[in-house]
């Protein structure tokens, strides 16, 4: 019986060497794939930065390209991340590997011609696409899933830098309320390899000081409290409303180029209107000013909140996490005077917990806050968090994420 | 329909709020039993230190003690914390009001006699059941499981003053592999009100100072990996000796009072004979010793670790946890070398490592090892624990612990 006993964890702990071995391929490749993405990302924001606001002319016409390319060739990769939770869910059954690509190139157009967008999304569908891929080859209990959010964290970490938050990223986002710990042992080799080559080429991971922070007494666990509950409706909110924009605006106008074109004036105009393209892109430049002596307008939040829900809605791609980065910071600058804390403080909560409301997640970010702002902040960035999660009710911007809060 | 979506959202937040409020309730109170049991465990363990190995003497005859205590008057509450997980699995319905008396008092008799067992298991049932109890006047869904974790949360926040790692725990030991979110808005305020009542009352957290770490480089990740393997190899063969210790001698003994008197006489003996008592208690001399220049064996370890395994297979009450951090750091200081590492370093690892292995928790032990040790060791306390519970093979100390590993 011990000697049967043995074998069987002998077995156990093959598997679990396999797996992490496969993490650390994953890694690598994923790696190269988010350095292409993130080297071509940053030339392309700075090149649109640097023409100015000219380029919002070609917004229109592009997302006619960005239509054009899906309806033609993507086939069910215009999916995105819905495709990666519907494999989650058993609903598909496999990630076409020309996703990335698609995704990589219609997100480079969305932000050379200026719109408000993020690059999460289409970082963790490359990690998706091309560890789903290489998964075929291993024939392991649910290698499909394990090595699509080993995929997923790898893609985060190499594009972001923050390997310990892409863990929890990947492991906590298919199901809210559950962590896919069967997927550990391959995405815990896979993210920091992925976070370790990336930096080999250049991407690092931002980071920021905000200096003294007072001791946890009672008047400022209350004053937590209220920013919990504050920065938790923004995310809440942020999520319903990119859900139900893309909804109406879905069933007002059919037409997908219609819609792409019509939304892609409009969001050219109100970009442009309001502060000259200061909320294209991905909103890098409302993060370093909140963290910086920059200066930060009250409406800077909303705005960066509005225009890009509406750039996604309209069909543009990218993703969400930056600008809900940028909208977190942003929103805390203005706010901490009401509540006569160090801005750089509470900027650094918003940075963390908005995002964590708009995507129902609980330990990324968490790990975000302490992977960026510095370990020491850890019991603030929980408190917050964790309010901010119990207030958002469950709302999400991955309009398919399970959820299953035992 | 916006109105309809508003009137769910108060009711929601209306739900959060009387949660919230009785959570902070519960706090206090299981605060103000904590610091009864603490208080009263303190100076029995001093007053047992005080008297020497002579108390030894008394052991089996204090096991006769406990075995009738629970016979004639104990009930159901004999099953201690097998009863709260069956509360969980909706197995059992209620959790009799005497458990909490009878578990303090089984384990005060337990030190006294110079056992060796932890004192965390009392805690949480002294949570678990004081706040089931209050339970049952309040009527919303799975009140009576909310109740319980929070309890449970606070509970172990009283005793040993760690928030953040009491709410990790409570929320996540009851179902290995996923976190009992829902009770997280009653959890989180139950489990500072504990910590920052029993505070008052002079219960405050050891915390250890380990100095300055290096780099997080390669030749530091791997040697993190074989320290991960092996403390959880060593948490998770705790798990597995006690469980298998406990069948073996129920089997072999089957009258409890001859089973606790027998196994109380060897126990005694060896107590006596290995380290003079060293290895009786809660273990604190050996955490100490770990983190100060104290001389530490290379077999302490090893003793710590059978001694606890026959204390509690014999019958005597108390829990594992204080024991675990003693064998995880003791072990550390002795392999330090090995690893050419800070000694006090890897005691850190250790300590909260083998705790994470043997309870088959992921969080928990990486929360006490920044509330104890400081947050800036994240990244390590975060690697060395993972790997530990990758490698654990999901034994638990607890028996009745359900598994989804999804």
């Amino acid at each position: 019986m011990y000697k049967e006993k043995l074998r069987e964890s002998f077995k156990v702990y093959d598997e679990i060497v396999l797996k992490c071995f496969c993490g650390i391929f994953i890694g690598a490749i994923v790696a190269i794939c988010e350095v292409v993405f993130g080297k071509g990302l940053e030339w392309i924001l700075n090149f649109r930065e640097h023409m100015g606001c000219v380029m919002l002319v070609g917004l229109p016409f592009a997302g006619l390209a960005i239509v054009f390319l899906f309806d033609h060739w993507g086939r069910i990769s215009r999916k995105g991340m819905g495709l990666v939770f519907e494999v989650d869910q058993g609903k598909s059954d496999w990630i076409p590997l020309r996703m990335a690509p698609f995704m990589v190139v219609s997100t480079w157009i969305t932000h050379f011609f200026g719109g408000s967008a993020g690059r999460e999304g289409v970082a963790m569908q490359i990690g998706a696409t091309v560890s789903h891929y290489f998964g075929k080859y291993f024939r392991f209990k649910n290698s499909g899933v394990i090595f699509m959010v080993a995929g997923m964290a790898a893609g985060f970490a190499g594009l972001f830098g923050t390997p310990i938050t892409a863990i929890f990223f990947a492991l906590e986002v298919l199901v809210a309320g559950t962590l896919k710990y069967r997927a550990m042992s391959c995405a815990i080799p896979a993210s920091f390899t992925a976070a370790y080559v990336s930096g080999l080429f250049g991407l690092h991971k931002s980071t920021f000081k905000i200096g003294n922070v007072a001791e946890l007494n009672m008047e400022l666990s209350i004053k937590l409290l209220v920013l919990g509950i504050l920065f938790g409706m923004v995310g809440g909110l942020f999520a319903y409303f990119l859900k139900h924009t893309k909804a109406f605006v879905t069933n007002k106008i059919t037409n997908p180029y219609k819609r792409i074109f019509m939304m892609g004036i409009i969001v050219a105009i109100l970009l442009f209107v309001f502060g000259k393209c200061r909320y294209s892109g991905v909103g890098e430049n409302l993060i370093v000013g909140s963290f910086t002596s920059e200066k930060i307008y009250s409406y800077d939040w909303i705005l960066k909140f509005i225009l890009t829900i509406l750039t996604l809605s309209a069909g543009f791609q990218g993703g969400e996490v930056t600008p809900l980065f940028a909208i977190g910071s942003s929103l805390g600058v203005i706010i901490a005077p009401v509540f006569g804390l160090n801005p750089l403080f509470v900027a650094s909560l918003g940075y963390c917990s908005v995002f964590g409301a708009a995507t129902n997640t609980f330990l990324a970010p968490i790990a975000i806050g302490m992977e960026v702002f510095g370990y020491q902040y850890f019991p603030f960035f929980f408190v917050v968090c964790a309010i901010s999660y119990i207030v958002n009710q469950n709302e999400s911007i991955y309009a398919l994420q399970r959820q299953v809060r035992e």
